[in-house]
């Protein structure tokens, strides 16, 4: 049941008490930090979260990356270090947030799903990242390490594209962008999906295919529940109310919220296809058993009545104790008649068969 | 039929008339009083209810609890000393509210429903809790001993988390949260009902199952009705217009809003799922009558031609009477040449069935 | 076709004509007046509606009410004396108004719906009921004798509650919730139809328990085109935009908004449980067929090919003309054998069939 | 395909282009001018379009009125004369338009439908009236001779109401009035079509009413395209922004609008009854199958085991050969036995189907 | 699969980057400059994209159009000169956008779908035109040669209507009116589809026809992804808020925001009529298959009885055993009485069937 988390065994704990809920995806806790400006460029792996402190305050950009949520220490001593709400690391460790976005005025918090697609099982599963914008730092928690920011590393470290010229801002932009981006490729591969069931469904649909389709629906209803509330937080984040967002920004997060909205027509498009093929499946059952009832009633009626004159014949009344038994039996044109009568009314079943389209 | 309250006995009483509308769930009344701040700590139960009405004035935060409300010359006493207006009172003995919140200036209503799960007749069944929060106290009202605060009781007695240097408004939060928090307990519970049912359905679905997919869906309209409401509740406790209610507990209120809206999010899609389900049933009762329909088609199609044939060789058309009377009779392969033809008919329609993937 | 009212013999006059548009419910119309402050009560049935003139302008309230509205000139006397619209005399005499609120200043103009339910043919009917609130009156005009003001009546006749020390809109207030709580009666018998046809479906359903959730869905239908407007008519009053309602009686009308919300809820959840049913009926349905297919499959696919070894054994060919010819009719256990073959393929054919679980 | 009109021979012409879009309905344009104020009348058909050109500054009320709208020539003339919009002009001669409402400040531009009946064929048909409102005219255009404007020319005619004392705003009041009351005796005839197909199919219903459905609902689809915009049409005059539309007029346009929102209410609820009525038609089909297959199953279950038994005894094996062979044959009760086994075999099969409710 | 765009080689670049998504549909990138004032007229095609850089500043109307957009490197030129956004220039040469409108002060940008119908495949193809509006030019990007402009061009080049005397916000008006006009004629095209699909589904539907309905489904969903969005397109150019478009060209966009309505409520109905289609196509193989089980069980139900009777008197009981075995075989009129018997079941069926209305 990937539609809720289990929260059961944190009921009760006071607001802000520090409890993962979710599956432990990695063993350690895996920190790095990127740190750079236009000039400069910084990368590196921490051992103990305490290094990560003194890139608050400097002016470079700083990206702080924690693969992994459940040490929940760890994430108590960012927070601390960090001045952040204990709700906010309370979000952050707790999986089942669904997307949003929070002002606390010195920070914007942001709380997202990466989604990705596991191919044996045709499953797609999401993993939450979590979002601090700072003014000269952003701060990334992952559930497990494997992300989708390569691309955006990449461009820091080569220094391509305007990344290295702009603030914090830009980056948390690059990283939601990232993450939207990929949401495309998850829906082609759906759409690829969506395009063999189709072609099965108009050639031999099996039962079986029903089981696809519904999956198509949860997984479909998965992602929906997902996506929606991201345009509330891309349009949040864009909308300028914030002074950590700045207006250049602005123009790329408007392009971000862009995509977001073609992402959630695409599903709610998918939907309508994926119910049009429950409907396709169901017309095409009663389709072949209207096909099975024409073959039994073709032949039920064609031998019916031929299998009654036989018996008739076959009656045992006997023509020697009355005329009126029976005289056919002896005639000399008794059986080539009864054969004729046979095959007259067999072809007047056929003819009126012929005249229903059944044949 | 939990989805109407009977008031029948109560129409034509002026307004503010307390007749207690719902079920009587308890005996007597018991009333309880915790009353703290940072440093004190007092529970104790009370025999009277003028007992409580010293704790109105007292800077310290008080929760007074009454557990039943049938008793409705208690209520009418502590709505004269609180100066709860008469509508509040009637409000507070008719158990067939929807969650609201009204401002009264110098206090707010708020009612909600808490959730249990009947385990045995797998039912979910709502109480009314009604909160009177004060400037230096909050009344809940219940129908029963028994509910889902014990752990807010617990954090108050040890001063865990910071609920003991907080006011009232934050008082309220906390039983709010509990009690949205319960949601979630329920949600998993009927969750993993969808699940078993899903694999039910998947495996042999039988027309009983329909039953338990109409009362699941009974019970998400029920589950439906008592949250969406919650969320104006919430929402309108959070934002902000009562002086009661202080902005660093607006933080807090925003955690349950967001709550809320998953809980919404989570009933909405058990909906779908619901209603998915449903649609498999019907069309895995379609399946069934094609393959029933398929066997009978098979069966009947091949031997009714044979049948018939079988049927002219017993026709008693007497071979003596002319030659051309049946002459195969007496041919010497007559019977093997029959049952040749028989097999032959056979095999074709095998071989037809065989083509259509019928068998 | 309690949907829509003849209406076609009014068009063409000019608006502000007063056609009686609806069934002529009374004989004549009934005026009483009940006059009323604190200290004095007096009530009376006047002969000549020029009787109740001198109240306009009296300080005491003043509840007129006139029971049926078939005979205009009544009407229109009423109207010119207390400078009514032409058009809201138009509105009170044609009884197929939607519910709705209309400001004039100094009056306002209430239209509303008393419901009733025919026990006998199971079915709601509506009356109109049309209120003036002025400023020292309340005008109510009905369209026949009987109504579920009698609470109201009793409570100003014993000075019960405040409504002795209220104005004219506490009045109208108290003649609104009357006929809003005479909602709650009827929605709670509409659920006890809908318990016991709930309880018919899951025994055994018959066809003709379609006709009656037809009916209900038609009833709710009703009741849902009455009750959807009422909540933006009492929303409207309370809004507190005309000062012909004051403060303290919005807070009495907020309560009754709120019923009216939980009545609309009350009906959703109601159609949703009807349409509900109706599938269940169909899935039912299907189940049945689909019994009485295997049924018939199972006796005529082991019987068929029984019949059909009996038919072999009934051929007639000569055994005296061949030695291949039907031997086993001249073999010792050739009858028994036959029993045993026949014997075999039953056991066979219940084999399978309780394999498929059809038995 | 009365959804949509035929434009394509338009497209690619500038945009004020005046083609007309629609039918010819009538030959030659007949033009009518009425001209009042509360002391004078006149009234009189028109030979040149030149010769209502003086009314447009005279002071008196003057409604001109077209019928027909293809002779493009004669509309620019009169748009040229008062001033009117090259796009308005479009509008009149394209008669595929939305209602609409358009401000030019110095006139109003509204566009409606007006219906009609085709009883022959049960098809409502609709023609498109345009209004332009100015400071001293109405000028109406109309596809055909022949509208529901009558009763109005009468009122002017006699002065009865209030019509002659009043400007052009009122006039055009009176004559949408008269378009939207003639949607009610459409709403009204539908409806007793609804009720006629309701009993039909309540009775003997046949496949032909699924047609007749359909056609209900393509025309209740067709209405509703034509009703919705209306609202916001009047709603837009009714506003008040224009100077053109006096405040007492807007008065007389708030109960047009209740007309309308009464109107879509009962397309809706027409729509509700439809797609009821097809469901109820598919259960009744659903139900007489059922019923087709017990007959069938009851039939087939009882004499097939029958005729096996009677199969048995017509086998030939040879008593003579062995005492095994059906020594029954030779039995002195043997026949009746064999009836006797047969009617005990019916009669249980009549009582299992009792007990299953077949019977 | 047209509902998503393949997209995933692009993901993980830096935004702005320029990479063409969709399918290269012209070999060659074509320019075209159009430029005009009132008196003056100029038409070229031009070889370098640099010829048309001078027309920037020039007071004169430029139209200039791009034929082609997978030469990045000819958009980039571009982008630089006319000082456009990178997003800009990414969303121009990635044609999987939706449309919309953006303002950027000093120009503004539009993404518009134009549609082709491919008759022979009975598909409607998309094309993506993004249109840049500045001071004094208008530029148009296009994905291949061939558009629906031509009507424009002739205008300009021939000084019909007003374009020659407006200003570049005209031209834009004038363009997006080609295309949205060119949406009615495929409205249309599929509206005769739909009609003719209505009469073979009154006729004779076969399976095949479901697919039909199914494409049509595909294809209105299509449409209205496309659509949808260009409401809000329209009615942002409308509103004015930039100072590009003047107020004379505002009543023109209000016009085409007209047929967008227009459109999307044809698209609505549409859709609407599609599914009545299913539904009639669904009941329509229900009927059929009823009318098939009722020949069926006519003739199983009259025949079987029958056989029975005749099986009884094939039976071979001997009479000269006992005077009680089938003494009816040697009655004189027993034939003729069998024959009896079986002529009276056969008529009380008929007429049991004929009272069922089975006949």
């Amino acid at each position: 049941m990937k539609f809720i988390k289990k929260t059961s065994h944190k009921s009760g704990l006071p607001p802000g008490t520090l409890v993962h809920v979710g599956t432990k995806k990695t063993e350690k806790v895996k920190i790095t930090v990127i740190d750079y400006d236009e000039g400069n460029f910084e990368e590196k792996e921490l051992k103990n979260i305490k290094e990560c402190f003194p890139y608050k305050d400097k002016s470079t950009v700083t990206w702080i990356n924690l693969d992994g949520v459940h040490q929940v220490d760890i994430i108590e001593k960012v927070g601390k270090h960090f001045n952040l709400h204990p709700l906010v690391l309370e979000d952050i460790v707790n999986t089942g947030q669904r997307p949003k976005i929070e002002d606390f005025d010195d920070y914007l918090f942001v709380v997202l799903k990466m989604l990705y697609r596991n191919e044996n099982e045709q499953e797609t599963q999401a993993e939450q990242v979590s979002l601090i914008v700072g003014p000269h730092y952003v701060i990334t928690f992952q559930e497990k390490v494997g992300d989708v920011f390569n691309f955006v590393r990449e461009r820091i470290r080569n220094g391509k594209g305007r990344i290295r010229k702009m603030g914090p801002d830009y980056l948390a932009y690059a990283l939601i962008d990232s993450i939207v981006d990929n949401y495309f490729t998850i829906l082609e591969k759906l759409g690829e999906e969506i395009e063999e069931m189709e072609k099965e469904l108009v050639g031999d649909p099996k039962p079986q295919i029903l089981q696809s389709v519904n999956r198509l629906k949860a997984e479909l209803l998965f992602l929906r529940k997902i996506i929606w509330p991201l345009r509330e937080v891309i349009s949040g984040l864009q909308r300028g109310e914030s002074s950590l967002i700045k207006e250049t920004t602005g123009i790329y997060l408007r392009d971000v919220y862009d995509h977001t909205i073609q992402i959630i027509d695409t599903i709610e498009t998918f939907r309508d296809l994926a119910s049009g093929m429950f409907d396709t499946y169901l017309s095409s059952v009663s389709n072949k058993m209207n096909e099975v009832m024409k073959v039994l009633t073709i032949i039920a009626t064609i031998f019916i009545p031929l299998t009654f004159v036989a018996g008739i014949y076959g009656m045992n009344f006997n023509p020697d104790a009355s005329l009126f038994n029976m005289p056919e039996l002896n005639w000399k044109y008794g059986y080539v008649m009864s054969i004729g009568v046979m095959a007259f009314v067999a072809l007047v079943m056929v003819f009126y068969f012929k005249r229903k389209k059944w044949l």
